[in-house]
Order: structure tokens, then C-alpha cells, then sequence
């Protein structure tokens, strides 16, 4: 027993969870392995939206009124921006400004984003590890019927309306996951798998063969939250994107997305069941931070009653 | 008879007398030299302290509080960054960031300063042309007892208060002024040196050696505007400056300083006369717009008055 926790986690649903268990465990205890493919440059600037996401989530100075950003937030820069005919599709907020400042001129000096991401870390006195993927490129692509788009054009841009026909991950088979990364599995009581995008948030951590082979060999129990409640996702694309696959949007489809790497999984209340695994039944919607916690207790129980 | 003027600038002073002119010339007739010897780099930011405090006068958006940068500006990325550890000696406003990071873009993708600073200048329509000294890199550096500083580290971090032993502008050997820089002073009717610090903000576009050659040749009078004031400078640094190198703080050593480029000379009324070259003295001080046009109008009519 490490008692160290780990969790692969992307966006907002995800970080939520990870607020959750790192309200309820030993923060020190608790590594989160974030998806970067997301990750891309926007005027210059290296822009990590899952990794931002997550921070903002802990240090509580996410927007939650928005459902992404910061908290506070004023947009000077963009009418600015706008008024000089600047780009528009990807919005800036000036506060948010400082990470991507500071971020991309570290790594322009040299440091990995691993470390750059510690510093931030560090600043707001999060005791949790916060931990990039990979310090190399993954970049999330989705061919479309109108062509291939990189992921924040079309997240942001074209808001997820086009038609999903494949997504890739380039970069993936030449990119290693980071050694923080690999030992975060290696030496964890459990593993788990945020409710988020299976497909575009945990598949580009999954997309790194090393990474994949840790999970698999690893002897702590891996649990997946699954990502939908009552038949649908709570925000983001995931429901939609798995009807263009030409998938049942359920948890079975679900389990079998991950098939060979779950030990049990998480589902909202009176969901369909997933027969090839043990399944447990809880309240996985987190409308406030009670939530979060109850569905990080439930999970971490879960998990435990799966050790042997 | 060209009808074209030309203005030679350095900061808050030069951009007032350049605004007192547009206002008064047909805007397409004028066009303005700026010092790029204040250039630098912050946070991988390609910044250019003259030329933006040119353009926001021109555009009326110029902080008349701060007596710099930009009007209504907000200042959340800085908070955000002193938060995160940030350097703080540079202010950058959450509005100006836009010229900034528009500006290191479109260098990082081939574009010449010249042709990035006409883009600003037509997307606020103002129809007088902004030119950069040179497209090449050119850094002022002040020596002081307690060793170099970088033009904004003397400037702003240190305001001023080393005192200065000399003066010199890297990369003036090898730098050229550009094309459209030496054509203004090449094909026009005047030519205006503006009240700007002769030392930190003229010097470096003298240093070039074939813009100094172009003034010498050209036929177009050359006109200094003094930048002092009742025998001190209106605002920075100039006339601790001029103490600090040994020199009398009176428009005699101002004349002086421009030997063999000079014209004539406007100074303030009752100031010390220069007596090498005719003087026109007149209300020099700037505080309102009708001060700024009154100027650009006195300056022009004794230049003209000039041309044989």
C-alpha cells in the first residue's frame, strides 16, 4: 500500500473529479497524468487548455460561470485584439494571459513543461502533482466530413458541429510519456480514469504504447468514472461524437472503448451496466463541490474493495 | 515643393509635436521617424516602446494619466503574473498586450517592423506614415557607475536615477535605416527634428551613418524643436542627462549636440539663445492639443521661412 492515488483526467468534468479527490485524500498522495493533446500555439503563445483547466479547478479560480477560464475575468486584450483585426475564434482572457506568457517563455528558456507546470503548482500551493503527459508533441486531430481540423479548431472554433469521422493523435508514436508520468502508475494504490472524452481526452494519453503497456501491467486496480449520465454527457462533445462512430451511446460502449484495461468502473445511478466488469452505482453527476467529494469517496472505495 | 514633411522621434514629447503636425498637414503629407533604440524584448514579447506611444497619440488612445501607454487600460494580466512570480518591472496593460503580441507574431512569420507598424496604422486609419529607423536591431545601452543597463532597465526599472556615463547603440554599425526611412528625409519640404531627448532618443536614429549623410545632404531645412523648457526638460530624464555628462543644461548645448545638422532651432520664448543658427522662440510647452498645433504651425512657417 503506497497510498498514492492517480488519475488520467482532460477537461472540466475531469478536473472536477480530481477537485474531488484532492479534497478527500492527501493531496500529497495524489498525481493527476493530464491529456495535452489539446495542447497547440495561438499568436505565438503555448496554450495547455487541459492542463490551465485543471489548475484553475484546485487553486479554485476557474470560471464557472463561463465553464472555462478564470474566475474574474476581464477581456481587454480580445477588444483590442478584435480592433486591430486580430484573430477571434480563440478567446484570451487577460488574467489567463499570465500562464501562457509565463509558460511559453519558460519553455523558450529551456524548461520542460513538466517543470513549468510545477512552478505554476508550487505558486498557488497545490500539494497535488499535476503532471503533462508527455513533455513532447501530441497533437489531437479530427477528420471531418469538411476535412481535418486540429482539436481547438474544431472544440472552439466550429464549437463541435462538425461530423466526426477519425481523430488521431499525431506525434503519438515518436512522443514518450514523461518518467513522473510512467512512476505515477508504477507506484499508485489505485488508477483512475476521469469522466472525460474517452475518445478526445484520455485516448491521446492512451496513444503513447509505453504508457498503455504501464497501465496494463500495473497491479493497482484500474477504476474508469464513466463520462455519461441518464444515456448523454453532461458537457462537452462526447454523446454526439459517439453517434457519428456509429456507436450505442451507453456505458457498455463505454467499457468496450477500454476493453483490456478496466478493473471496474463508476456509473450514474440507474445507467445500463456494463456486463464484463464490476460495476458500481452511484450519484456521478458534480453539480457542487459535495458532489465532487461524494463521487471521489465512492470511487476510491470502490477501487479499494477491488484490491485483493 | 515636395508638401511632404518629415519628422524625426523618440517618445511622449516628439509624439505630441508629430500629433500637433497631423493635425495640422494633410495627414498623407507627413511621416514620422521613429527610434527603435528602446526596443526590447520582455517575456519573448517583441515590444516597441516609441512607435506604440506614437501610434495611441495619433489614435487618441494615449493614457494621459500615466503618460504612457494606453487609455482605460486594465491591468489583470499583470496581477495574474505578480501572482504567479512574474517580473514585475515592466508594466504591460491587458489592452497594449494586443500590439505586442500581434507585433512578435507577425515578425515571427517573416514580416519587417515597417510593414507590421503600417498595418497598425491603417487599421486605426490614420493616414500619416509611422516608420521604424531601421528594420534592424538596434539597442540602446546606458553605462553607469553601476555598470550597463539596457535602455528599459535605466528607463523604467531603475527610473533614471543611475547616473550615466555614456551612451552607446548596439548594432548601429551593421543596421540600416530602411528604404522608406531615407526616401522621407530624401523627398520632402522639412525636415523636423521633434523635442525628444537628443541623446537617448535621437541619437540612435543619428548613429546610422548613412541617415545622418541623408540629413546632411538633403536640401529640405532641418528644424530642432529644443526640448528644453525654462532651462530643464518638460518630462524624463534629459536635462539630468545633459548634468550628468558634463554638459551646460541651456539650448546652446542642445545646438551643439546637433552641430552640422542643423537650421535652425525653436526654442521656449526667454530661453538662452543659441546664437550658430537663426531661432525662433515661441510658447514650446505642450499641454493641450491647441499647444500641439500651435507648435507644428510655428515650427512649419519658420522652416519654410528657411527654404531660400
Amino acid at each position: 500500500m503506497t497510498g498514492n492515488y492517480t488519475v488520467l483526467t482532460g477537461g472540466v468534468g475531469g478536473a472536477k473529479l480530481v477537485d474531488g479527490l484532492y479534497r478527500t485524500v492527501a493531496p500529497d498522495r495524489l498525481t493527476a497524468i493530464v491529456n495535452t493533446g489539446d495542447d497547440f500555439h495561438h499568436y505565438g503563445l503555448a496554450i495547455s487548455p487541459d492542463i490551465d483547466t485543471l489548475l484553475y479547478t484546485l487553486a479554485e479560480k476557474s470560471n464557472t460561470e463561463l465553464g472555462w477560464g478564470r474566475a474574474d475575468e476581464s477581456w481587454n486584450f480580445m477588444a483590442a485584439l478584435r480592433e486591430l483585426g486580430g484573430e477571434n475564434w480563440f478567446n484570451l482572457g487577460d488574467g489567463d494571459m499570465a500562464l501562457h506568457i509565463l509558460r511559453t517563455a519558460a519553455l523558450g528558456n529551456g524548461k520542460s513543461l513538466t517543470q513549468v507546470t510545477d512552478d505554476f503548482v508550487r505558486r498557488w500551493n497545490l500539494a497535488v502533482k499535476v503532471l503533462p503527459m508527455t513533455n513532447d508533441r501530441i497533437s489531437t486531430w479530427v477528420d471531418t466530413a469538411g476535412g481535418p481540423l486540429e482539436f481547438q479548431r474544431y472544440f472552439v472554433e466550429k464549437r463541435c458541429e462538425p461530423v466526426v469521422e477519425s481523430i488521431r493523435f499525431e506525434g503519438s508514436a515518436d512522443a514518450q510519456p514523461t518518467p513522473d508520468a510512467l512512476k505515477a502508475i508504477n507506484d499508485c494504490e489505485v488508477i483512475i480514469i476521469a469522466p472525460s472524452n474517452p475518445w478526445l481526452s484520455i485516448d491521446p494519453i492512451l496513444s503513447m504504447p509505453s504508457l498503455r503497456s504501464a497501465l496494463i501491467k500495473s497491479e493497482a486496480p484500474v477504476i474508469l468514472v464513466s463520462p455519461l449520465v441518464r444515456g448523454t454527457s453532461v458537457k462537452g462533445p462526447t454523446a454526439k461524437l459517439m453517434g457519428e462512430l456509429g456507436l450505442e451511446i451507453n456505458n457498455r460502449s463505454i467499457a468496450a472503448h477500454y476493453e483490456g484495461l478496466l478493473d471496474g468502473i463508476i456509473i450514474h445511478e440507474g445507467d445500463d451496466v456494463p456486463e464484463s466488469i464490476p460495476v458500481f452505482e452511484t450519484n456521478t453527476l458534480m453539480v457542487n463541490i459535495q458532489d465532487r467529494c461524494n463521487l471521489a469517496k465512492v470511487t476510491l472505495n470502490h477501487a479499494k474493495s477491488l484490491i485483493s
